[in-house]
């Protein structure tokens, strides 16, 4: 059976439709008001959440908040060391990139007018990078933004916590012919098809972004790779509630 | 009947599978290698292709092409005025987004072994902007990459054109509950979903990119949407070949 | 004669004292409040005018109004193609020269106390070059703040245009010993001396700039150089004045 | 008794010679040569060293090597978040000045010669800051660079270790009129004079940075801050010993 | 007569055909191959030149030289201090057009050709300004550069002093309805028209630059400038000659 | 006697504890409140202080004032000539140390609530560089921003000089085994240690910054630095009293 043929080929020996294992550590640092590390295999992204009285001039006076991310990685987080961006003074096109997704996806379960005048800054910092950093960066913020929005009904400034639903991401990809789930790094640079999707707790779709990196993908491979992805984000879900306290 | 009654809804009186009409004109500016004026309604964007010998530090040597692509919008292309980026000093996030979108679309067409160490450079220029810009980047680009690669051909520095494929693109959206083809700036602010897809002359998938901009779309959506892409894809290929006297 | 012996000299053909042919669209593009293409022979440049009401805070109470310009070249208006000045992150400082250039020239037939709190914001974007490019941004920037402002009285904002006089300007040079008007890229790519000169529709200078690219010019061919500006900008200020359907 | 006295007012209860809890955790991330996660109290700075064969243009062929060190925080290490400086596009002077510091203390004690033509480049990196960031990354990249540089005699590339002796870094100030070692956060913000001393294992000063917060400080003030800081050295060298299983 | 009665209104007393006091004081600085600081009156500048072996890529193997100009106002050699460009990180549209024009300047009276594969960098640094400091600049560069060339031929590196002619510079202007020669700060604030003026020791024209200030000017105001003009240049030649020990 | 031998071996034949020739010209430019051209021998640093009514928006209606430094080196001060800062668009990390300890420095003996909510800008620009340009800064800086204060006073806005105390600095070093005061060119760059010091009047330290450029330093050498440093500063507040007609 072509399934377990490619089960073999995966270089971690996991299963096509077996995410890395997940670990989720609230509380990582302790100035933030939302502070998480989550870990996707060796994948390693701090992920905080700030909270600000205020929102930007665009927005002012409306009553609504705003949520804005910021991603980095540290310089030796990859196998080879990565320029500062810091000291080359601009953040390339691909953190950009990745920073609104992370935003985008966010903002999409956050009710902002439940939120009133405040603005809450997601910064995703990636410690040690093997594949997959804005899926779980995405995954990880979505629970740092939870507490930091606890946090703000134990202090009496929110009547309920507005995040209306659970947001999480994965990746998924053709790897040598077949569609696995949660790339990493040895994954990710030798795969045909990439995508990323991000769905809410209720199996929605917030962001689906699939390249052919080698030929063109058809439609039946588009499918299989949602159906994988679709399964995964529901186990990612189940650990977020389960880190936080929620029952399922 | 829904449709219809969708029909009616669209600003612009089309029908939810209707394309705006196509422009074409080869040859706007005399100095390119490929030179494309290219019109969806009332967005227009200049393509030019232009062709160097020799490639980035990064690939010399290897006995292959390259291929990129820059982006820019006129100051008053827009509804308001928009900053000049090269009195900012700097590229937007969606400019860089963008970019890397026409890049990878095109590079994902043209097989670079056969380029030999050239370097085409893609310049998306919008003159006027009206929602689709970079879909009407994308596939202006095809014509225009297509053309300078005839001059190589011409010129006795190829055998064969290297482009293997045509790449076009478009998007759908779910506007007022329905989902319609290429949205127009009225549209484009007002839609629930938003998704850019970008595919081949044969039907294969270069780049699917989804986004929620209300509530989460459903795969029922999702698949829709892919539906309506397709076949506005193909009408727009039809186009560029008849552009560049190509049989269909 | 020397002038006819001259004659044959220009690569284009043209007499010492002849323009290339003018083309002058309005409306060219539809979002700005002036939008003119303007063509001197095969150089094209897109001339808009957007109207903001309020002014820079240094202006901010003073009853006048303010006009400022930006100009740029799209990469590939050129022969070979330039850095995109967005991507370098700075312009030229033959841009900055060139837009200081404009903006002065323009301010100085504007009458800024009639203008009252607003601000004039003209882009000049060459699509095409082939020599001349900040004149012909002279020459079309006064037509589309010409049709802003006529705009405004239209809108019932001001009771009459507040242009004092027409403004436009021509390059004049010494190319292979003979003063000639106009010069296009062949010929500034090869001149002894080149000026650029902006004058009023009466017949006023408002900028002479004369640069010696070879060895130092004598008083005499400054004398000629200006004779032929002069009768140079009389035609164009007949161009501007029919395109605005002014009478003579 | 004075020192009992002033014992009281540490906000940490420490005694005025008393250090924070130092935790020192080798293979922090798994990527660089040397990683080190190093912890001052609460605060953390993860400390790399990445090997790179070859040198800067400047020292090619000169038979030597280099080293060179970056620094940042992320945002939300502190209190409040910090701006990112990615974002800003430049580093601040504090920044620099502390990268300077970290580079020339290390430079200090390795051998050029011996290492031959080779770069190490260390990241100090804050996870949070609690005060003496600075002191910590010195201390941390001390460790960080012993393992890089060991991996390179383990890989048969040197001979031996071209550290000719450890380095190791703390602050002294003086706190409510009296002495103290290895400032928190709340002493620093609260201090009349702030002194950051770099010594060797064997005792000898490497760089010594006092600067008067409040008033002018006197010699017998800048005499028993050295003395704190010589004893607070010798404590973290045999920290860094026993971390890299070096008898004492 | 209207002359004499313009003679009142300058606010220095000069008689509107007179310099300021012009001082030349020579090796100013000790370490640049040609340093020369220039008075005229208040307007104070340091110019410099540097010789250096060797010319920038695009010149290579050419066998020709280089020479190229940059300039600076130290912030507060202005009435109110402006703000430093290197702290700004940019250099202002006034300063490259002005260093721009003093590079064309002494470009056009070196031979390139003799002066082999070197490169001379002018700076003109502003000490003091009262008006006219690119004239200055350039007029005092002129010598700087002769010096350094002196230098090269004592050296024994050229047979002989490549520079051709001398080159200065003048401003002349409409104030108060007279032309006047070499504005000073009161009169280029408020004067009506303002032309800078470069010319050749044997009278020959280099740069022409003409701005009307409040309305358009006339050619007969234009030809009593360029004889203003002509006649201060020449008083500027001389003093060069005698700066430099040269007989008139 | 150790002394003597090492008398001989400064290169510019001074004793060990010997200043070189200190000159102070008051009034050296004439715009800024405060301004002073400052020689340590070839050093010279034109020291300016500017005075503006109002404080950055981080004071505002505390009821004090600010004090801030900026530092450059005119391209041709040095040896060779340095890159332009502003056309490198960035300061380096040098610059800013040296501005940051300037600002320090003069912060600590002037009084911010007497000060009043006003700013003084110091600029200090290095005409000619040979060492010792940090330590001339502040000496020179304490003179300009002296006056700028009786300038207050004078001006009947402030009722005292809200200067607490005089600020000098020095830089001392091991130079070929001996301990030296005020470092030349020669010398600093072949000293093994590095140390520059800042103190009132009244002898107390503001700064002590000691590097060990080559093996590091003792205590006993440190203690002799700090010696020699305390009797070259005491003899420089001798010359800025001088300079400004103060008694001894």
């Amino acid at each position: 059976m072509t399934q377990s043929a490619s089960f073999q080929a995966r270089p971690s020996g996991r299963t096509p439709d077996q995410l890395r294992s997940i670990r989720i550590t609230r509380g990582f640092t302790r100035h933030a008001e939302g502070s998480v590390l989550i870990e996707f295999g060796d994948t390693r992204v701090l992920c905080t959440a700030s909270v600000e009285e205020g929102v930007p001039p665009f927005l002012r006076g409306k009553g609504q908040g705003w949520l804005t991310a910021e991603y980095g990685m540290l310089p030796r987080s990859t196998h080879t060391r990565s320029p500062r961006e810091a000291a080359k003074g601009k953040q390339s096109g691909r953190t950009q990139e990745i920073q609104r997704l992370i935003g985008r996806s966010l903002r999409a379960v956050v009710d902002m007018e439940a939120l009133g005048e405040r603005q809450i800054t997601i910064d995703c910092d990636v410690l040690q990078a093997d594949g997959g950093t804005r899926t779980a960066s995405i995954t990880g913020a979505c629970i740092a933004v939870h507490e930091a929005l606890d946090g703000l009904v134990k202090a009496g400034k929110l009547a309920a916590n507005p995040m209306r639903d659970f947001v999480a991401a994965i990746s998924v990809g053709i790897y040598k012919g077949t569609p696995v789930l949660d790339l990493d790094y040895p994954e990710d640079s030798d795969c045909e098809t990439d995508m990323n999707v991000v769905m809410t707790g209720s199996g929605g779709f917030v962001e689906v972004q699939g390249t052919a990196e080698g030929g063109p993908f058809s439609r039946a491979e588009l499918d299989s790779l949602l159906e994988l992805a679709g399964a995964g984000i529901a186990q990612l879900v189940v650990e977020q509630k389960k880190a936080l306290g929620i029952p399922a």
